[in-house]
């Protein structure tokens, strides 16, 4: 049937597998375990030799097909212990955040580490993530979830809180996740070299208020704030809609980047009660 | 006022200018040129020394910030023949994808290379993107924002109908962005290492309806399609709000995964005419 | 307590029982019996004689308030053999399509009888709706619901296929929500007032476009689809957001007016090729 | 070419004058007047005599159709000399607050209009509009609007101060549009009838918050913000898709109803604290 060669399974790796579109586990093949689903069992040990894209058989006789994992998954499967961030908020920050691989971010806080492994994943083994978590049971979460994503070698997990202070300077991006952002503020100015951006995700308005009040106090300029929405299309041949039920909310994205302090002059010309994000 | 050392701008370094939230403009310096704005004259050699976050005066005593440019700020201001794909979709498909270092990209076609862009910088130099385009004037403009953006040595651009085919074998992702995209769904397939994920974007359901329908007999699986909205928040103490007008719409995203071709058994099980997409 | 003096409750008078925001129920005031929920039994008998927002405890001590239903309980709270046109949908229908006292609207068909109530209660007991629908159980259904608002005196329910024809000419407005609404322009064409409008309610792209060509050739102009979305804020101190789940979609709604035969040269001038509906 | 017969329209008739969906003017025919657009001069002599849906050409032969307008066309053409409510949210408000033939409803405060015009139509000659209006020059404009769209009749226009309350009682909806609406809240509560409803238009956040807690507060019961999203689509064959630009915001309407003071207890077991809005 052509295509190229594919990469033989062995023991170790990461899979997902897809039974449909509502059904995809993301699971580490270990030859002398079994994956129960309610279709039947699979075997692990019958997956290795196989190559991606290829599929098995359950004890049922149902198919499951052997995928790549990619960064979405890895986000979309993982446990959580908090509310993650979701991939279309994701996707808008790393890429006006500009990061890429090399580069340097210090993330607060890390929660169930969704934003973590894909910061991870962008910068590459040659960059590095500074996460800040104050809980203990979240970092073991986010621990075992980096883990299962491969990416502990460029991650440094700190157990402190961010509004203390963070201890890396000349940082390339901040990203903020944390309860009361604006607080942290003045730290992510102090850790970011000049010019270099930074996001903060909230879910109610009020934190965003609040936040957008401190960056523009704190020497932040470009301010903007953006929800983004993603509707699920059913595509059928000759009734095609959007999904019936879609979500409604997760939060909003403040993107701001670091200025020097003659910032309180432009300021000044552009009263913050007038308006502190972006004019249309 | 402390935070760290800062780099020193020289000769043929890129800055983004920045007056306001709307007023923002990507330059490359060279020392003996100007650059002209309703709000007064920047001379290039007034920028080489300083850093970035620094700010420098007009010739009417305008202040305009240097900040270090982003991905999102090489598509959003780069010099547009075609709709270029926005950062709102590029981003989720990058992370859907998973396009990160060293990563092997194939795309069609390359318009103005606004996508190519971030792709080749979410790969880096490990890399590499083969794009392709039929249209020699628009090659040209895209080589130039490549050109702009610093990317080149990681990116091939190929003078080719990719409705005929694509030369490589074995890549990681492909990206489609052209008119008839169902048309080139089998030399994707052909090109894809097994189990690796396709996005399609497309303005139009007509066009979603064709590419998803040849996706599903073209042997791929964990069909998605999304459209991704972004509003914009004007946020005021007091009185914040969605901005009044946004972007209604720019095109459907499909995502996909090449699997082998017992998928015909399993698309069997599940009638293309009754759900070709996701179930909710 | 001050305020206006409220009328007495009756046997026969329908209220809306009132426990919290998602637990509301439109029942009719019947002495000899009781309703039944997880807080506790009411009895009928208790609430006659009170009066519109007053309270009453059930058998467990917990509170229910005594609304007055409107047109959207009665919309929200009638039983649904089919899907039903939401109050988002039908409240911009009625105010483009200028129904109001004394109006005389077909309708087609009729459903589970949403729509319905709403034409009626809107055009009173002055203006009439003609509403068709082949299935006898959706009649049925229907005229329970259309008993329940007390709005059969204005409203004619037509056992046939509007697909065959309307009996009524010189109405003031059409409605038509029904799977092949391109077979019914014609007829609701010859049922029209010179002028007047026409809504058609399609969940699917595919109907729409139909839809529209069917219009356009029968000589409708001022053609416009919309889709209308609604979010329910979550709106507490210092912590408002948007729900986090919204319904997505329930349908299109396209518009049209009739006009006399030189509408195909107007047409001829904008190709239906080019653009079927409204130029942004 | 069948259909009923049509009207003859004479002297002081109002029409829509239709070019394309972009230019449609809404105009009275006064004999002695001429209507100028890029198009051509049209007499309005001409159209007398001829009906609705009927067509005129101007001088330069353009053809212009002659619409019945709705109440839709006397909202969206009216003068406006303030931010008008839009008609995805009217109609949403009309049918919540089952305002039909016969109602008596207060509004507060007048604007332009477009409300009132509304609502208006919706109660006819039977009901009637109390609406207030502090400043003088609004009145003036809204009463043109009134006038022009025949319904002064039914409509009385106070020129008084809302937040010091309202004169008239056992209404049987209020409608609020005003800058601080929980000033009027306790306004709103002495003049409604027991049990029945009120809706609140804010454009911002902050306001809608004040709103809730003061209708908490209030003995109001049943509340629930939404926001209203409106999508046009361009519905063309083979090429249909969401228009590019939409209106992203107007304002947020929030709903509530009148109970008697018993709330309180109520309230008690749901600390406004938690959840001042509906719960999902």
């Amino acid at each position: 049937m052509g295509g190229p060669p594919s990469e033989s399974l062995s023991e170790g790796d990461n899979v997902l597998l897809y039974y449909d579109e509502r059904r995809k586990w993301l699971v580490r093949i270990l030859p002398e375990k079994e994956f129960h689903t309610h279709k039947g069992i699979l075997r692990f040990r019958d997956l290795i030799g196989k190559s991606y894209g290829e599929s098995a058989l359950s004890t049922l006789g149902e198919r499951f097909f052997i995928l790549k994992p990619t960064t979405y998954d890895y986000v979309m499967n993982m446990q959580r212990i908090t509310q993650i961030m979701y991939p279309k908020d994701i996707g808008l920050i790393l890429l006006r955040l500009g990061v890429g691989p090399g580069k340097i971010v210090i993330e607060a806080g890390t929660g169930s580490g969704a934003m973590t492994v894909a910061l991870a994943n962008a910068v590459g083994p040659d960059g590095h993530i500074f996460t800040y978590e104050i809980r203990l049971k979240f970092i073991r979460f986010a621990r075992k979830n980096l883990k299962q994503a491969g990416v502990l070698d460029c991650v440094t997990i700190k157990h402190s809180d961010a509004t203390l202070g963070f201890d890396e300077l000349g940082v390339d991006a901040v990203v903020l996740d944390l309860a009361e952002p604006w607080k942290v503020v003045p730290f992510a100015y102090k850790s970011l070299k000049g010019g270099r951006p930074l996001a903060c995700f909230s879910p109610t308005m009020n934190q965003v208020e609040k936040t957008v009040l401190a960056l523009r106090e704190g020497n932040f300029a470009d301010l903007e704030t953006v929800e983004c929405l993603v509707r699920e299309m059913r595509v059928a041949l000759g009734k095609t809609r959007p999904s019936t039920i879609m979500v409604g909310h997760t939060g909003y994205v403040t993107f701001a980047r670091r200025v020097t302090q003659q910032g309180s002059e432009a300021r000044a010309a552009r009263p913050a009660s007038e308006n502190l994000g972006r004019r249309v």
